[in-house]
């Protein structure tokens, strides 16, 4: 007997026709004594239709988060209102619960709510009783009873919190691809599906711009000791399982993957006197200002001029924010002028394995060399290498990295 | 100061326009210090969309009639936060909240539920906060938290619970005729909006017709003690009140509405033995059937055929099935045939003051013997008459009749 959450989204859920499938599937698969907890996101677009809706009452809706909640809230309750019906009509017994009543407590922050605890008395009751559970993921409810949602990500969150709270076996992420790639495989050729990955490569990818999973989700499953496996909507193949170590080493690769983010900016400030707190001055005030700030580096022009240029990176869509905040200093760090430059491309290379591998940062630096590929900044963690290089060069430079790694499967 | 219950059923907010537009409308009649609770239905045709969607998923999905409340109840939960958020917009505070959130506790039948009662805590809360509080018709939950619907003319009845809860002084239903008409004016010529009607007279016109509200709302008031004030969705005008007793004696009007009511089948059941029991097998296996008889009459043949027709009417949807019913004991009863005449109607004349009035049933016959109508069946009760009449005579009827006792006004 196994216990099992299964999180479908949107897009598996998104017609009636897909919905049945989604029903005839784990009823295909599930074993008689199975006991299961499907999570389910909104219908398709449904969510963007809400906030086209909520648009044409009000200019920028989200001002009014609370009621945005109250309103968005609605998307998944009609989801699994309609796959519970499916599995009925197909002779299994289920029900579905919204967040709320599934017991999901957030904080009160409003469209980006965080998960204070699970009180998943119903769901068991509801398991007990022989029923698929079908739960609304991307909610919960506040200690008032208000409802909120989760934000980004919210639903495999939900998925992977309320595995951990009933106690599951392991938690089924469905989605459009079939699992964790060694790299993105719509631009690097040889990219092999992982049928592992750790929590903390996996954080460590997410955070360098692996799509497939937030790292929040993740970051949960560790909490709770929670294997999350991503599969495939359309196919039975097994995809990758996140857990906390290896239990099957297939072959020792030191690298787990190569990702890559295009959507970095850099900030160049010029003409910065090279005296103590510059630095300071610049990272509190983007600090103030809410922007995180990634790679940072400090170049001194020459030893005579006593001047020096910092260069960081931030998210592109905090770059022209953090222009501004500079600017604002500008007078106080006696700054010559502050530059935006849109067109970089930050790679990584991510392996708990290569702490005790030297050598791997000096590879990695070749292969990009050997394509007169420019590294303009270099970033490193315990688990990861990062270089910043020209946007255009993101193709050539994931293949050229990925092929050092992982050779002979291009 | 007031305390003051409004409710907009869905064609007042079947569009986001429509949603401002009663916004700015409850802002521009709101006295400042005025605590204002509205109740509103789902949008438009919201509900149907989410029956046909489930009808995409599931064959009959009334017969998962848990999950239909939990898809239906989403309607609602649209419309309270796109017209909570339209208040903010306009500077009001403002607060959604869902049927479940409002303390509004149903028994378990789902789609049908009725009001068990309400814990209206949260409602004073955010009252006391400055809020006008919107909340959802047409949904409550069960003992176990369950979503459930209240079934037809469900919005109304929230409204008056909620009014009688928490002790408002008025509860106003906003809809699209103004107010209750002394008979149908799409019909009657003169037809004359009331400024008053009691709970009782109004029971009995919609139980014998008249269309605006239904029984379950008006009974809730009386309950409460609730005045029920019936006005225009589209105009400031005054509508109609219904209340314990008149306040306004402007004008004795012994009858106070002239109804009729078409969906109504006349069953024969002919040649049936005139022995003792035979009333009570057609009428109990009807009964048993769940079929409600309305009026009845018995006719004998000749005092030497010892023969018997039998006549009584049912509502046209369920004619079919009783005339099934009693064609299953036939035998029994020794009838010759069962036919179902659906070219009938029935109009009746409803009062308060015609208890101490003789003469206003020999007006009424009179009325329509002027014109040649054939009465086919008479039946009374305190404050109404009714007769059975040809269902194209209707129109002419309901004008003969009304002229009769508001003369002057066609």
């Amino acid at each position: 007997m196994a216990l099992i959450v299964k999180k479908f989204g949107g897009s598996s859920v998104a017609t009636p026709e897909k919905i049945k499938n989604v029903a005839k599937r784990i009823l295909s698969e599930k074993a008689p004594d199975d006991r299961i907890v499907m999570v389910v996101s909104a219908m398709g677009d449904t969510t963007d239709d809400l906030i086209a809706l909520a648009g044409e009452v009000v200019e920028s809706p989200y001002q009014y988060a609370r009621e945005m909640d109250m309103l968005m809230t609605t998307g998944e309750q009609v989801s699994i209102a309609l796959l519970a019906m499916a599995f009925r009509s197909m002779g299994q017994p289920a029900v579905s619960l919204t967040g709320a009543m599934a017991g999901m407590r957030t904080d009160s922050a409003h469209t980006k709510g965080r998960i204070l605890g699970l009180a998943p008395k119903r769901v068991h009751e509801e398991l007990d009783k022989g029923n698929i559970v079908v739960i609304a993921g991307f909610q919960g409810t506040d200690a008032e009873g208000n409802p909120v949602t989760l934000g980004r990500g919210g639903s495999d969150t939900s998925a992977v919190a309320i595995a951990g709270a009933i106690g599951a076996d392991t938690c089924e992420i469905f989605t459009d691809v079939d699992g964790i790639y060694s790299a993105d495989p719509r631009i690097a050729k040889g990219a092999r599906r992982m049928r592992e990955i750790t929590y903390n490569e996996m954080l460590e990818m997410a955070r360098l711009g692996a799509g497939v999973m937030q790292p929040r989700s993740v970051e949960m499953g560790q909490l709770y000791g929670i294997p999350i496996h991503v599969r495939s909507t359309f196919t039975s193949e097994p995809g990758t399982i996140i857990r906390e170590e290896y239990t099957v080493e297939e072959k020792s690769f030191i690298i787990r993957g190569v990702t890559h983010d295009e959507q970095v900016s850099k900030i160049t400030v010029l003409g910065v006197s090279n005296v103590p707190g510059v630095a300071h001055k610049i990272f509190s005030a983007l600090a103030d200002a809410n922007i995180d700030v990634d790679m940072i580096v400090q170049s001194i022009r020459s030893a005579e001029s006593n001047m020096t240029d910092m260069v960081f990176t931030v998210a592109t869509i905090d770059a022209e924010e953090a222009k501004q905040v500079v600017e604002g200093i500008s007078a106080e760090i006696k700054a010559s002028a502050v530059a935006i430059d849109n067109d970089v491309a930050k790679i990584s290379i991510v392996g708990a394995g290569m702490l005790g591998s030297p050598g791997i940062a000096s590879r990695m630096f070749g292969a990009l060399s050997s394509a007169d590929i420019n590294i303009e900044i270099i970033s490193t963690s315990e688990i990861s290498i990062s270089c910043l290089i020209k946007g255009g060069s993101v193709k050539d430079a994931v293949n050229r990295i990925h092929n050092e790694f992982f050779p002979g499967e291009a």
